[in-house]
């Protein structure tokens, strides 16, 4: 190889990779591979695309990296689960996100806290109220609360949607949420001395009232928060 | 390399990535690596972790798929704003996703159509409520709705949220909704026929009413996907 090669080589193995990402996901989908099903090896891989074994090696372990294609030793790749989320917790870093993915990661969250009600009510058990009926016992005696007792109030009512993915996707929004949030004020204190609905009143209405009185509630609870999306 | 060390290879060099990648992307936020900074190139890396150049090549093209990392020819790897919901898009492949993480889905997009209802009020603009009025109007004359049409009329309202993120990930949420609600049931007429609220009511709630009645409009709208979260 020469040198004038080797300083192409950088742009050309990107857009062959990318390519072959994508000729592979496409394969997969196109030929109903499920989790278990044999993939073809590198090698053969390779010669069929046409492209150097590289290449392949750093599309498949791009599809590694999200759970959609596992190797096993001596059995080589098979499909697999994906992850759902790893790929979006991974660049989950407020450093590098743009300023409006972030804007929109608050809101986000802001939407799926006010979405969840019917959840809640169409699957709280009696031992979920319990549970919830004790963080809000604790957090009485407290002056204030701290972003930790949030994330334990919210992070039950999570729980107790029953939807998983719903709950990792909120807890992996958090920390993006705060971070907005603390950067668009800083009065802190403020926060919880206006707040006109606690977490006990929340609770009240989870364990007797309706859902349109929790969404009416968790607003008024969120108020704050929503008062920086009017413009 | 002697072939009993070419058959432990594979194992070995799936979590030499994992770590690689790993210790990349802590590396970047401690240090806090902001879109445009100039990486440390592979070789660097390599010798600096003790790994071979295949493995660092590999985690860094892990972070090119997640637009976390950019190759610029003769400038080599910079820095890059990523795409939040890259990862996800990848692996929304109903053959692939467990039935767990799909009912899931199907729930995600009920919990965000509910909670969209405060930002369509804090940002409706006449542009936006006349585009659709004109789909609302067009709708009216069809005796039924396809697919599109839903598509048609709830986009509008995810664009009108303003946000950008939603709006991505709920189109990227309808198509596995669609597939989960199929497999649930074979009835596809019953919801045109039992749709109590229809898209131009919840269009005149938008134009005069108020949030809390859009959404109570909305989950009627929605209601026969609501009857499946019951148990």
């Amino acid at each position: 190889m020469n040198s004038k090669l080797g300083l192409l080589e950088p742009l050309e193995s990107v857009s062959m990779t990318d390519r072959v990402e994508n000729i592979l996901r496409e394969y997969f989908t196109e030929n109903a591979f499920k989790p278990g099903d044999a993939l073809p090896n590198e090698l053969e891989i390779a010669q069929k695309l046409n492209v150097s074994r590289n290449v392949v090696r750093e599309a498949l372990s791009r599809l590694r990296m999200l759970g959609m294609v596992e190797a096993r030793p001596r059995r080589g790749m098979i499909m697999s689960q994906p992850d759902l989320l790893a790929g979006i917790e991974k660049v989950l870093n407020p450093f590098i996100l743009s300023q409006s993915n972030q804007k929109d990661i608050f809101e986000l969250r802001l939407i799926l806290e006010m979405g969840i009600a019917e959840f809640l009510f169409a699957r709280k058990t009696q031992k979920d109220l319990d549970e919830l009926e004790q963080i809000v016992e604790k957090q009485k005696t407290l002056p204030v609360l701290s972003k930790e007792d949030e994330i334990e109030f919210h992070g039950k009512l999570y729980d107790m949607t029953g939807n998983e993915t719903f709950q990792r996707f909120q807890s992996l929004l958090f920390p993006v949420f705060e971070h907005v949030f603390a950067s668009m004020t800083n009065q802190k204190d403020n926060y919880v001395l206006v707040d006109p609905v606690s977490h006990a009143d929340l609770f009240n209405i989870l364990k007797d009232g309706t859902p349109e009185a929790f969404r009416k509630a968790m607003h008024k609870h969120l108020e704050v928060y929503y008062n920086t999306i009017k413009k």
